[in-house]
């Protein structure tokens, strides 16, 4: 992308500056007007084509207008399908809960029952801490550094990102955070302390009625917790009767290599929220898996207009149809998943100075840049004028986020991490050309 | 509907019963599977049809599948467009916001700016809320009696139904309820007692960042506020330097009589909240609009997945050219709020025993049963038996709730409303045969 | 007191002024070193004698020094009796109870508990609102405008007064305030508007666990409640099962007339607090008295150092037997009230310009200056110079208070209320020599 | 003490069980009417002695009725000297200003000014809280693990254990919980963890308006931090601009060793907390030790009745006068400290098997029985037999804590120390005996 094509994508972008809020974010990192999505193509409105590495933040796994889903969709639009249902009976929901039974509960044998949020994450969430505080009768809940949950009062203040919780305007209250595994280092169990300050009467920590966290905390800097540590979470909270929440939003549909990021730890939650790419297509969709031992809900006392978004369900289901019949997918994924972590590993291997180093996993990895955490965004600035669409995370942007499509090809996947290879060289030796104070915005 | 017909649709519902939470609110005073919608007919799932006198609880004012909007939709996802955006910039975001500006903003004079939250009412009212904290540097918020905006901590915080309230398992705070525009009956002005709490020292009230506020309450109960009060609310709120927040998610896009529900008022809100129709077809979007003086976000600041979803930027913007490029179509709403407030009169008229008011504004009427709350259940499941999908409202259900697509044909409008006053008549009759405990859901 | 003697006092104040935080207030008022009390007379350090007519906020009921109970305090310290006794049991506290229950519990078929409490008014409100909230399990609490019950965190929230919310720091929650008795005017009884919140299941006040007032408030502006409505608070809120609090601690040990300031109005609360005069002698002291079947406390779970001030018991003791043996102190408060409150309606006639009215019972009276909310700051400095020191009150200082020792004689009684008549016909006249801004301090 | 003895005692505490409430503590461990004190004797209403091992829970650190402040109390009084005085001026008051700056600040170089607040710790400790989040304008505070700190809401917020905080009927807010020194084990510095949440912008820590702590944690089980983790949290503090506020109501007044316990560290707070042995003789007291740059409180924003309680302003000057016009007595408390730090390894050792540790600084020791938490209250049991009164602390009374008085003789000392001897014998042989579930109450 030269200078000129820049300027005329700038004048394309000049109407956002002046209508759109100042809390507009990724608009700032990519200033181009962006048309269409194919696979993991995304194409701007003058016919140039980026190569799509963080896929909508993680709610397109299955990458844009994949063609599975696609033609349903035209299909259901085209027969005048319900499209706004609230939470009314549709058949589009009820094929929909009966593909999620049939593909992703039997096979693994869980039995959630289904509650259709608001279509938002952060709603999903909000909706688990009601429940856990209603079933407990207990009001505090327990969250973890760098963990991410939402921007709605409740859900934000199991947030730990001071970015956000600034912007509330209040204190927020009923949540304790806590250290996620390996924030004390790697000596030390964090679990250890937790189990203390409930065993202890005098730690100041009411009891919790949940710890809700995230198996793989996507924002706060790709971290994946360390299977035992999650089998003794859930064993601990089983023993002291806190519920567990399980917020998949990020790491779920098949992002951490499994449908649910805490299958391979083999644990059950009691709550688990999903939203992102359970709507397959991008088109907003939330859901709440709960115990039914759990399901103490007074009908109707968590409400939303948009509940039923069925052009999400259609999708949805045909997503699950498509992909999650048989194991051959989660296959395809862990064999692109070797490949990124080698690839990532080799990346930083070759810039020893750098300080890098690589968290994941499925397809969910950082580069962590904790040496000269504005490197990431100077890497980004160099992937884009090369065609490359890759975000950046953790607290001080100091992460390299890739999130790429489960569907993309080995071919892309390779193509991508040699532009960024490339990139990493480009914003070590061009230093002060490129702008050094890029906002870590999303 | 015959008994045998129940049966079958019951049988097609059993998969919710059995897996869906209890939280299900709709589905059981509607306990039929829909299928497709066309304009004001829903089709259920055996080809019957019913005419729809809720429109989505507001989030339909144009009907189902309006041809207006299905043919943009259709072209834009056949020719691939960006359906996830984040908030990325994209040709069909543009062509909203420029739409937006030269239909909406322009011709009513309002300079304001754009926020695209996270795709729900509930988030649209989580930002406005934390906007309004942050520029006044105050926590407390002023709400009435009977408000709803919205069920997460925040906005839950504001609502003042019990129901939505005590779900939320903690003590909401940071609020204030004030009596809203005739709640202590009429001969007080209710602003005498808020202002005299402003002016008191030792009130007990915390000088509020905003007052928050329906101008024609929906869930509450259709309760329109008088004129001269949203006037003097506007000047007061000025002259003690609060903001003044108008929550037009479900008043909003048309169904006053208005673009706006506060535009025949004459005044101008400080803060502005969209949801529902805004989206023209049905699929989740919420937009904040905001005097450009307080936008003192930071970026990325109220982050959120699905604040880009363009098939609703694509429908909206079709919208507000379809409909808002003069006044033809605020000259037809008219005329239907005419004959729906006249039909209603004349019903109650015809009922005297019952007691029955008429409270609205525009299409958003409720026929009021103050004398025995349960009347308005019953009369919905007549109505449905007789072919008639409407919706009951109010904090005991004593409101039953008229909200017609605004593009209904006269004829139907007529329909709906005999299919009433006869549902009215059974009702009375067969108060035996009814189920007396139907929940108050939404 | 001529310019040299106030110079020569301002000199003895210095050290308050160099090492005493700037939160320091009456000194503000009366900038003069006391030495000796004896009776309703002060008596500085330079001999000069002041007529007391605030005794003490409401502590010194019985005046100062009452040789009364100094003369079993003297005993009680030369034979070295227990000081301090946390919740020991002492033969001073129980010689304490036994006269309660026998002068004050019996007499009055009364069967409260008692709670000894860290020894300030606002600890013993602390418990008390602890206690309702534990028994009803319910977190909200009402309270009403102008209302005053302390300043730690939990009292606080339930105070309207915005100097002290505002010192609190952070946003108080978990007390609703609602209007007192003659807010809204003469025409409107708030015990409607609070009934009909209580029974709209949408008016957004979360079911309080307890209603707590003052039945005359004291630094609100002495306003004292009316007996019908004290009434109709308790017939309602035995009807919602909420508790109702009565915070007796100023008008409460005679000052009301009676005993407790309830008695009149024939009212039985659940939960009484009491402080100030309960001591006697002024050494702190609070007592909480809770209905039997209240007293869920576990043991020791409010705890406190200073629980035990043997001193006070020992002067507590004696001043019930001394006046509460039979029910000549209530005859002599009821002349002085008579005297006091014809004396300030006389002087209000005085100054038909100033438009002062006039409130209170027993010996608890404000005139209050509407009209001019400075002037009873200037009346005030105008009375120290004849030697009368009177105190202020209300919101804005708009109240002069009249909290004169029950103990005082008639001739004193009305020789100052001659210098509050002058006063005030000076502060008329000399309104450009006096400070204009006297801060309004406690 | 024999059978008889105790049911005649019993008899005596009737009216206690009859009309008390069941908060009541003490009494349940101590059984007795308590009527006289003299120095470390505590004389009962039979005219039984008792060594007195806990000194008024520290408020007594100068002994019963000390007659260095005995005499100045009578001759007070005699005079009619002003018992009750606000926050007016009083020559006691003046005197007591005087010698706490002559015989504490100036030796010491400290530059505090004063704030007399309501004479309790948890007053102080409320004033504190609010002076720090309006110099901050920060509402979240740091306190630490067994921290003690009142009981009134502000307070408790801060305060660790749960037997308090669910008393509280709410949940507490505005205060966050971190490991106190030790907390997690030998090998972690607990203030790594703190710094870390400190610098990391996704801890989800609120960044405090202050940190609260002790020096030496009473109530939670006498638990003194070591100096450099002192030294290091000050200078962190100082760094982040955070206040830091030193509860020295238990710890200091020579508990310690020194006036204040931070002395020893070499540490200045920028706000003490005072109470306790304040007062000299046990009549409540309480003081606010504030650097002048941040006194910017409001005249009277902080109020309260019994802020001049002279009589204990009488013998806090007199104290100050006669123990600290030189470094004598800290002397002999070094001694004593000595003797009783021995004595207690020493018994520890005689119990290989209990497992007992010995923790503590200056005269404020504690022997730990964390194997059998238990144990502690047998000891106790058995002590009051032999007429010692002994206190125990810490979550689960594991701890039996040594507070004597600090005027206490060497044979005294011993004495006392010899029959905790003799009941930890007893209490192991006796386990069946003795009542196994006494409360730990205070």
């Amino acid at each position: 992308m030269n200078k000129t094509s820049v300027a005329k994508s700038d004048a394309g972008i000049g109407i956002f500056e002046r209508l759109e809020s100042e809390v507009r974010g990724y608009i700032r990192s990519f200033p181009i007007v962006f048309d269409r999505g194919v696979g993991t193509t995304l194409i701007d409105a003058d016919g140039r084509e980026y190569l799509d590495f963080f896929a909508g933040a993680g709610a397109l796994n299955y990458g844009h207008n994949n063609p599975a889903f696609k033609k349903p969709l035209l299909d259901y639009i085209q027969r005048d399908g319900i499209i706004h249902g609230l939470d009314l009976a549709t058949s589009a929901k009820r094929a929909f809960i009966e593909a999620f039974e049939k593909y992703i509960l039997k096979p693994r044998g869980l039995n959630y029952k289904l509650q259709f949020t608001g279509p938002t994450g952060t709603n999903a969430v909000e909706a688990a801490l009601k429940l856990a505080r209603q079933v407990t009768k207990r009001s505090n809940v327990v969250a973890f550094t760098n963990g991410f949950h939402g921007v709605s009062a409740g859900a934000l203040a199991a947030t730990g990102n001071k970015k956000y919780r600034t912007a509330a305007g209040f204190s927020l209250a009923h949540v304790t955070a806590l250290p996620y595994d390996g924030y004390l280092g790697p000596s030390v169990d964090t679990l250890d302390y937790f189990e203390k300050l409930l065993n202890d009467p005098s730690s100041g920590l009411d009891k919790p009625a949940a710890v809700i966290l995230e198996a793989i905390q996507g924002e706060g800097g790709i971290r994946p917790a360390n299977f035992q540590w999650l089998q003794r979470l859930r064993d601990l909270t089983k023993r002291h009767e806190i519920l567990l929440i399980l917020d998949d939003i990020q790491a779920g549909v098949g992002r951490s290599g499994k449908f649910f990021s805490f299958e391979a730890a083999g644990i059950v939650p009691d709550i688990v929220t999903l939203s992102k790419s359970i709507s397959a297509v991008g088109t907003p969709m939330a859901l709440v898996l709960l115990k039914p031992e759990l399901d103490i809900w007074s009908p109707g006392a968590h409400s939303g207009t948009y509940r039923g978004n069925n052009l999400a369900f259609v999708a949805a289901r045909a997503a699950l149809e498509t992909y999650w019949a048989d194991n051959k997918f989660e296959t395809e994924i862990a064999a692109k998943s070797a490949i990124l972590a080698d690839e990532l590993k080799s990346i930083a291997n070759d810039f020893p100075n750098l300080g890098l180093t690589v968290r994941g996993r499925g397809l969910m990895y950082g580069l962590v840049s904790e040496k000269d955490p504005s490197l990431p965004a100077k890497i980004q600035a160099e992937a884009l004028r090369r065609g490359l669409v890759i975000e950046t995370c953790g607290g001080r942007g100091e992460v390299l986020k890739f999130l790429v499509a489960l569907i993309i090809t080995e071919v892309d996947l390779r193509r991508g991490l040699s532009i960024v290879r490339e990139s990493i060289g480009a914003a070590k030796l061009s230093e002060n050309d490129v702008p050094q104070d890029l906002p870590n915005v999303s």
